[in-house]
């Protein structure tokens, strides 16, 4: 199992810090988040540490996800929360403030609760998408 | 298969209307927005229709899941960006534009660009905690 001895996730999953835990399996734990940007914001974690996205196996996405549905509709039963968002950020720039890779979900009940999110949209060009489709499914291999 | 006739995303599916496609199999397109918020902004769809993540399949949720690792190493990979978001959005409220299951996978190349996100984190009172805990572990059944 891989582990950071400083990482609190990992801490957390050793049961060497308390947490408020919503559900565990082999794969997975997910507790309250202790800084919730709305009532009944809660985390999905990997009980192993890897930092982002992009490097944990494609199996742990899969267990993250597959609870994903299940956490989200109890959520939204125990809290009535209308609507919801799901959230995963990698890198300092992008939010991420522990890393160990987490899955945040986060219910809203009106238009200014929970998360804010600015969506400044652009327009896809359909030579720069030819490109990118090119670059990225070679990639995928 | 659920589909929804009147869905972008179902007629997507069915190869009724064009998209950039990045991967597929029996339960997951991927294609890039057209709309992007940066380059390389993708998205991860089930085949199947659903509205939310709350009324998706758990196995669907894993399907998601599962090929989230693989499209981020590869959108990072064939862009460059440095940090990346994924977000799944529920309800209208909660930014969500197609009613139809979608995680969107969005690159971060600067603090400016893709996804702008807003964090007003509260604190979790240890009281509201435990009710919250009990609810939502029962609902979890």
């Amino acid at each position: 199992m891989t582990s950071q001895p400083d990482c609190i996730f990992c801490k957390i999953v050793a049961a060497q810090v308390p947490c408020y835990k919503l559900y565990e399996d082999e794969q997975v734990l997910a507790m309250l988040d202790i800084g919730p940007l709305s009532r009944g914001h809660c985390l999905i974690l990997p009980r192993e540490h890897y930092r982002t996205l992009a490097e944990m196996p494609d199996e742990l996405g899969a267990a993250c996800g597959r609870v994903a549905p299940r956490l989200c509709r109890a959520i939204m039963a125990a809290t009535g929360a209308s609507a919801s968002n799901l959230l995963q950020n990698n890198g300092r720039i992008a939010h991420q403030a522990i890393d160990h890779v987490h899955f945040h979900i986060i219910p809203k009940y009106d238009a200014e609760s929970g998360l804010g999110i600015h969506w400044p949209a652009g327009k896809l060009d359909s030579e720069e998408a030819r490109s990118l489709v090119d670059a990225i499914t070679a990639a995928m291999t």
